[in-house]
């Protein structure tokens, strides 16, 4: 086996980075060095970290400085799975003291072992026939609870204004009202009826839940029953649960994957793991086909430079992966299109609750506003412009305002 | 099915807590409240979270306050599993904003869905035959790329000290020059060799590694190999990962809980799961015979009161559910043993590495030293005392100073 090294960085604190950063190489892989005699140092040599780099950013207070860290870890240390790749470079590493994972760059040999998305981008559009502008999501109003009936026309609604994809709820795991292989077939058959009306395939995404033990065989009947896509709570069953689906070619579905507790990690400055790693990089890798992250819209807004480093992470040629559509969510409506265009650009969805369900007009108009938003700024067009032609338009920028 | 509910306390700012916990109540289950109709508000009611309570802190110089607040959940609103009640309590709410997730309190009948420790502090203490003193466990000095050869030395030297358990260091994954199985049909002879030397029984906890998908598969092949105890890193792999594992009556070992990747959710005042919930409560109910954290002494200790809180969690009576042992890890030598028996009792397992690999007299000795250490301190007397009768214990107070 060659020598490659994936490259990780941390935002950390120390009185010398560069000797934190030596520590860590030494502590994180082989444990001790400058006291083991030499045979064993080069029996040993292929498998210690390497300081790569310091950065300085500031000097504390206490006299120490903060900055970025990165340290070179041989392939050779990993299994080629997140939960070796994250417990070896920050398992016990986290509960030392102020230290946050930042990025990680990995070698090609190393990223092939990985099954990133099956569809991604490209995959998708061709499924939609929608290519050169951004997607549309809707989210049910709420699921938990409902009868199946109530969320039949709450589908049939959404999937009417023109939308390209409809996902379940998030805490949606307790559906006895409305079981998951139900579900997926009976908004499958209005699917196929509202495309008959609209011209315009649909695509559900069902939420996944289980024994993680019984996920790939659950995935398996939800594709025997017609699913067009799943959502899944990546992070609350763990990174490697959607490796094995991604990497499972009877799951042949694209999976959205939600950022559920994603806030447990990534808002403190001095611990966790940054977003554009832990929504970007690890999702893709993991073979998420779309990822849902917080817009950085809005009165809890995931800091802008975060969510487009997140973004390009999704969408950045990668040797051998796929791309990821990013989908910034929260606070949309139909007057950030410009906004979400201008920073996000083609290569996204747009994905909308309240902007939908809360369009004067009801669901199926909230939806076309948001259809007539896109189609406009994809041609060009200001959205007062469009809204002349699109009372549904007019009447959301009217309520939610919005560049005109 | 009865009203149950679940009890979710969490820490957070706001104008008005008790305003802000309900909008949590109504925002994490139904989704919205007083704009529905009289009749969906009786259809979902019994969905509805609650506000309990409001317990100011302090006033923060924006005006807003810092406190906790907690909020009930019908338990009809999960399915009985980590992801379902992680999701569903923390999940979109832990990125709004300053929240941390810090206590829940479940009803007996939603435990009785989990599986718990299958054999907890009174099943290892009999098969330890080893009452009423703590338990003493060993680190292999390290792992990561060691010939087999030089691991068995380890592990013998470790267990003639007299040592009750050694665990495997849990980065190793990738472990081609020793695999999982050998080491554990190697380590179980080994054992066997010098339990009839010492007259003491040794556990070795071997890292379950794999993909997810075949953990129960991967795990009853090591105990078919003779396995004695499971060290598995929880937060990599996922708590229902750790469920499925306790729950399967073929994997009838121990499984031990590392604490990896817990510092990316624990340190932050503001964000996060508190370790006593985290590493305690979530530990125990979904399986973990014994969970590593870690210790309040040394450098980047963890808080005390938290560190204490967290081990009553863990040996607390809870309904149905046996007591998981806690194993304060990390800056653990033989002076420190009053400490540790003061703070955390009979109950808990004393737990070293360098403590041990360190000693002046190698691990044989270092594994000695604490065995008279816990000798005396449980028998009342002090280390002094014990050290005329140990030079082993004398030399380790000689090289870490503590209380004789």
């Amino acid at each position: 086996m060659s020598d490659q090294r994936i490259l990780v960085t941390y935002l950390t604190q120390a009185k010398d980075l560069h000797k934190k950063a030596a520590a860590i190489a030494v502590g994180m892989t082989v444990g001790s060095w400058t006291d083991l005699p030499a045979a064993k140092q080069a029996e040993l040599a292929p498998y210690l970290g390497e300081a790569v780099s310091a950065t300085p950013l500031e000097t504390l207070e206490n006299g120490e400085t903060r900055g970025l860290i990165t340290v070179s870890y041989p392939t050779r240390n990993f299994t080629h799975d997140i939960p070796s790749l994250l417990t070896g470079i920050f398992g016990k590493l986290s509960m030392d003291g102020k230290i946050k994972l930042v990025d990680i760059t990995f070698p090609e040999s190393f990223l092939q072992a990985f099954p990133g998305p099956k569809f991604g981008i490209d995959g998708l559009r061709g499924r939609l026939d929608a290519q050169n502008r951004p997607l549309l999501m809707s989210i049910f109003k709420s699921c938990l609870g409902l009868p199946f009936e109530d969320l039949k026309t709450q589908f049939r609604a959404q999937a009417l204004g023109g939308v390209d994809l409809v996902k379940d709820d998030e805490i949606f795991f307790a559906d006895d009202r409305a079981p998951f292989l139900e579900r997926i077939r009976a908004f499958k058959e209005i699917a196929q009826e509202t495309e008959a009306q609209t011209g315009k395939p649909v695509l559900y995404a069902a939420n996944l839940t289980g024994p993680i033990n019984e996920l790939n065989e659950k995935a398996k009947r939800a594709v025997e029953a017609g699913a067009d896509c799943l959502l899944f709570n990546v992070l609350a069953f763990g990174f490697d649960a959607l490796h094995r689906l991604a990497a499972d070619p009877d799951v042949n579905i694209p999976i959205m994957a939600h950022p559920a507790l994603a806030g447990a990690y990534y808002p403190s400055p001095d611990y966790g793991i940054a977003t554009p790693l832990l929504l970007g990089t690890l999702m893709r890798i993991a073979g998420a086909d779309l990822v849902l992250f917080p817009s950085p819209y809005g009165n809890v807004a995931l800091d802008k430079t975060e969510a487009l480093q997140l973004a390009t992470n999704l969408t950045t040629p990668l040797e051998g992966v796929r791309r990821s559509f990013p989908v910034p969510s929260a606070g949309i409506h139909p007057g950030l299109v410009p906004q979400l265009y201008a920073d996000f650009g083609l290569d996204q969805i747009v994905n909308a609750g309240g902007g939908i369900h809360g369009h004067p007009g009801g669901a199926t108009a909230g939806a076309k506003a948001f259809v007539d938003a896109i189609a406009a700024v994809t041609a060009g067009h200001t959205l007062g412009e469009a809204a002349n032609q699109s009372p549904e338009l007019a009447a959301a920028l009217e309520k939610w305002g919005g560049a005109r």
